[in-house]
């Protein structure tokens, strides 16, 4: 500001951003290959992504100029030839190119998957046999005759499936179901694809035989007749209209009133209801761990990829963005953000992150595929080994259930932060990030309720840790509840060996320092819930007593199976990429570790001085990564299509980039309400007035 | 789902509400008026409710259906009435309207905003009295005849005033400016009102005399005819289209290429150009803390104003909205959601947060006003008042940065806290909350980008330590430093008294644990900073080293700070409030220090198991303020219509109002693509074939 200052330097974006590139410490392309698993996953991925960026079907720059009724159309017009590549593609392309779709335009991506995820699956999952064949017949799987939603949520009831209150009744005279919603409440509510749709739903109802009701059961309710559309009798339909984010999806809601159906549309696989009006109910309650299972580890993956996405927006940005410093009297260019240590600090830890969900989600995948197998080996038998995999289904039940939760929620907070790190320029529509919020926020609520799911993988823990205590072996990923368990208890053998910074932060003390503390939460939530008993209290309400330390002992049970997770994958990985994924891996334990401190001191496991080093250690991590930290979103292999974004952009062009983009899809207009508003506001004069004077005021 | 399941019983909700009111532990209304600051506020708060709710301009309850275009329009239309009662009414009732105004409709005010906080503030701070007088005559207090925007940001440049490459060079021969935009980075960005509605613009530019650069001085340039509306020769206009909230204001990007302007349209308050090119600097860089701290002080009501409503929502639909447990075999009603311990657990400590900036926010706004008071009684004088009043000022300066950043975050934090808490809903446009977090969001940029702020109050923590080390007084909201920084050192002195739960949760070891606590993390910026000097760093690059644990002490002072000012209030609060507002200030102040346990540990404030107890005390409280969850949500006393949710209603009936308020907005409709797109993809036939078989494959 004073009279000694000379002109700013302008930013040089495509330089800045170069120099990054100049030596990374890993072979990129090696670490993409990693990360896909193999360099034919990644060539396909690149076709893909270069299938879907030359179709003019799939531009998605404009999406914010759209208003809703065009971006549904927009996503109705993609369905047709992504259902021809499904049904004619192998399936593991499909799966790919929808994990793409996943981060180029959610809302698409769950338009077609209510179709081919929960209607087709929840035939797959209860129709019988010749339902199956019925259903096949009429197109249910190629939407050729055939499009369908799921019906189960509904204006009052959300995750309580038991508590819905549609009915199915039977009428044996005619041999019919009468589907009907009793109540306001009772409304289908944000059933998607049924505003535009869906011809078929899959209704969840209340199953009433000889005003007997055996619970919630499933329904296949025609809505729309196929050649016309128009609703079939007692069907009423309503658009429930803007979203927080999603718009692409038509959510709906759906009242039945008296609407009769074949008997034989319930699904029979399970509960079987006879002509006579028997009910066969499956002699066990059946295992629909399965489908929940997939959902959930689908979401852990989901996670990664949006959030790779939202952080190579924030790290390239942060590359070419320069703000202060520098010598500005000397002429010199500002200093650039992602050489600010509180920059590094801000990004880099949603590095480790990111990295963190990418392993995992590889290796509960392939977990979850082995187990079905297993599952599907057993068949009926009843043995130690079908124990053994019943063991650890539940086991991988519970820790997906913690997976979907956190990982979700770190995955919105990243989203969340790199925009903010963005500056103002995050507020922009055209830059990326506060749409990939809108739309990810929704992965917090469905397919389980966050909080409701860290309870249920909290409860899991307690009573795991309790079935241990009497002597019933731990599942793997729970062994280091071993000594805590034990009759001598406590865990205060397990502290950190020494104060050096390498002993504090290596990834053996950072795995043991995980798992002391995961146990020692679990220990609290069986203290809390025991407690809840000692008071009289039923089972039940003793585990809502303890829930706050359940829901902790959930959240510290993931991290630590987060940080094992990607440690193997670590061990495992090319000798060239092991320096640069430990340090990483390490990040992500110490940054942890630092943020839930009172934790490690409690614990024991951490002294003051050894968490002062623990943090000292997270900034020098940083600092590290910081060098490759352009290399590493390159190796996250997305495209500037993919990456749509500006500020994200490959060649650090980002004015110019961002710019144009504005411009070209916000045209120069004449002010529309110029004559209306605006002249009249600028040429008005003062009406208000004192009034005329008054004879009695008059002295 | 066994076949002894009853009907589910469908929810009550207005009953549900109606017992949460019935016997509240103290007056609510007694409550709304400490709120407010006395009856005579609370009434007229009511009245100006009611008038916005009354005049059809201020629907807001269709916002979320309004397009880009529709949304600007009805945001100008409403200009002119709020500009005629803003110059006809007393400031205190325009500033209470512009609070509500806030919460209502937040991209309004900011439209609103730009001309008479922003362009008009420009003015008032920076013109001559002779310069004023011309603007005042020309209309630009009233927007008769200018509407003003201000022109600060550009596209490569945001916080940095001093980076900006905007151009004003002196042309002596006819005594003008030459204002121009030299690069791409250069044009002017985010310009609020610059699209549709500005005449004229405060431009911060480089001040070029006979080739000397001067530094950034603001020039009032006039960007559009105010007959035609036509742009000016030389001024470029575009519209910056979709944000990610606040579409009702007009953004904007400007560049100016070689724009002449009267050397008088410089605003000359501070440094003056005379005719004959002569730059008279003033004599001490001057002192323009006093409008940023009102900017900042006035986000810590607008923070506390959002909370509020968001708060409304998710207690309200929290009483209302039942789920699971209940015996359903007994046909009893599902649980309310506020009785379940981790509900309470997740909205109740934001409720405490709320008030901590309720109270906070009055308190800072006081003190920031008599501040102001003093600043202008001293004069020119240089005496030892004077030296007291600066002192303050920077200390206030330094305080409200921390303010402006925490609670701008808690306030984001809680609005998305409480949007996920309302399950499936939340994701719904017409809840409320989705939007709020949207609109919100821009808070933790603008007025000084958050990460910016806090480091700014971390600077001044660790010099105000290392200030007092060598002797000097500590402000008064710093006392706790004292021993802290003495030569002995240390705080191991300053431990918890006792270990019952009264002891370690009440008000007084809280605000002791606090301080503690800040004064530990403020020492410890200062042993960063003096590392990074000791490694031969200068000043400004050993802060940078410093920033993490400068951002974290910068943290540890604000909560400090809240919660005493908290405190503060309760003391002064009437008698019947005083239990409930006690309770919430421990809730406060433990369930922060729970978050933080590992600072409190550390600094040897509570040792294990005191933290163990004061988690208990968490629950505890959360318990004990959810049997008045309702009737503090009531006494925040906004009006359905400020609520703007049909599930913050309070009358509880969510049910009916939000199908009514869904269905009107989204009337049955043909589906519009049925042709065009549904019917060919359900008709398709396959086209995929294998190709005619060729002779050279023939066995």
């Amino acid at each position: 500001m004073s009279s000694n200052s000379t002109m700013p330097t302008p930013p040089n974006p495509r330089s800045s951003i170069a120099e990054e590139r100049a030596n990374p410490s890993f072979p990129v392309r090696e670490l993409t290959y990693w990360i896909d698993g193999g360099h034919r996953v990644t060539e396909l991925k690149e076709r893909i992504m270069l299938e879907l960026e030359r179709d003019p079907l799939w531009r998605v720059s404009d999406h914010p100029n759209l208003s809703l009724a065009e971006t549904r159309e927009r996503a109705m017009s993609k369905i047709r030839r992504l259902a021809d590549l499904a049904t004619s593609r192998p399936l593991e392309e499909t799966m790919i190119r929808m994990s793409i779709i996943s981060v180029v335009d959610p809302g698409f991506w769950t338009r077609f998957g209510v179709h081919f995820g929960l209607f087709f699956g929840a035939l797959q999952g209860q129709a019988t046999p010749s339902q199956m064949a019925y259903w096949m017949d009429k197109g249910a799987l190629s939407m050729q005759g055939i499009t369908g939603c799921f019906g189960m949520t509904e204006l009052g009831h959300g995750s309580n499936v038991a508590g819905l209150e549609t009915t199915a009744t039977l009428d044996e005279k005619v041999d019919e179901f009468i589907v009907h919603s009793p109540t306001l409440t009772a409304t289908k509510w944000w059933i998607g694809g049924a505003a535009h749709t869906a011809t078929h739903c899959a209704v969840y109802a209340q199953l009433i035989v000889k005003g007997q009701c055996y619970g919630t059961k499933t329904f296949v309710v025609q809505l729309r007749d196929t050649k016309t559309f128009a609703l079939m009798p007692g069907v009423n339909i309503g658009d429930l209209g803007k979203k927080m984010g999603r718009d692409q999806i038509d959510n709906g809601w759906i009242r039945f009133t008296h609407v009769r159906i074949p008997r034989s549309h319930m699904l029979m696989k399970h509960t079987k209801v006879t002509r006579s009006g028997e009910v066969i109910e499956p002699p066990l309650a059946q295992l629909a761990y399965g489908a929940l299972i997939q959902g959930r580890v689908s979401m852990v993956s989901d996670s990664a990829n949006v959030a790779k996405r939202a952080l190579t927006i924030a790290t390239r940005y942060a590359s070419v963005r320069r703000q202060f410093g520098g010598s500005v009297s000397a002429g010199a260019a500002e200093t650039k953000l992602i050489d600010y240590p509180i920059h590094q600090y801000r990004l880099l830890p949603l590095m480790a992150q990111t990295f963190a969900m990418i392993f995992t989600a590889r290796e509960v995948t392939a977990n979850y595929e082995k187990l079905m197998g297993e599952l599907s080996d057993l068949g009926e038998a009843k043995d130690a080994a079908a124990d053994d995999v019943i063991k650890n289904l539940k086991e991988t039940h519970a820790t997906s259930a913690g997976l979907k939760a956190f990982c979700t929620w770190m995955c919105l907070n990243i989203i969340d932060q790199c925009r903010q790190s963005l500056g103002g320029h995050g507020y922009s529509a055209y830059t990326g990030l506060s749409q990939a919020y809108s739309d990810f926020a929704v992965h917090c609520t469905w397919e389980g309720d966050n909080t409701i799911l860290t309870l249920q993988c909290g409860r899991y823990l307690v009573a795991t840790a309790l079935d241990a205590r009497k002597g019933q072996p731990l599942p793997e990923n729970l062994s280091y509840l071993k000594g805590a368990v034990s009759a001598t208890g406590g865990l205060s053998d397990r502290a950190c060996k020494g104060d050096s910074a390498e002993q504090v932060s290596s990834l053996d003390t950072l795995k043991a320092a995980w798992s002391s503390v995961a146990a020692n939460a679990i220990l609290n939530a069986v203290r809390d819930f025991e407690a809840g008993l000692g008071k009289g209290l039923s089972k039940d309400d003793a585990y809502e007593f303890s829930s706050a330390s359940r829901l902790h002992a959930a959240r510290m049970h993931t991290y630590t199976y987060l940080l094992h997770r990607f440690a193997a994958q670590v061990d495992q990985s090319p000798t060239a990429l092991r320096p640069v994924l430990t340090l990483l891996a390490q990040l992500f334990g110490a940054h942890s570790a630092v943020q839930h401190s009172g934790e490690f001191l409690q614990s024991g496991f951490y002294t003051g001085p050894q968490i002062e080093t623990l943090k000292g250690f997270v900034s020098h991590a940083c600092s590290e990564i910081r060098k490759d930290a352009v290399s590493l979103t390159d190796a996250f292999n997305y495209t500037d299509y993919v990456v749509n974004s500006p500020l994200g952009r490959f060649d650090g062009d980002v004015y110019e980039k961002y710019f144009e983009l504005v411009t070209s899809l916000n045209p120069a207009k004449p002010v529309p309400y110029f004559d209306s508003l605006i002249r009249p506001l600028l040429e008005r004069t003062n009406e208000t007035e004192a009034g005329p004077e008054l004879e009695i005021d008059e002295e």
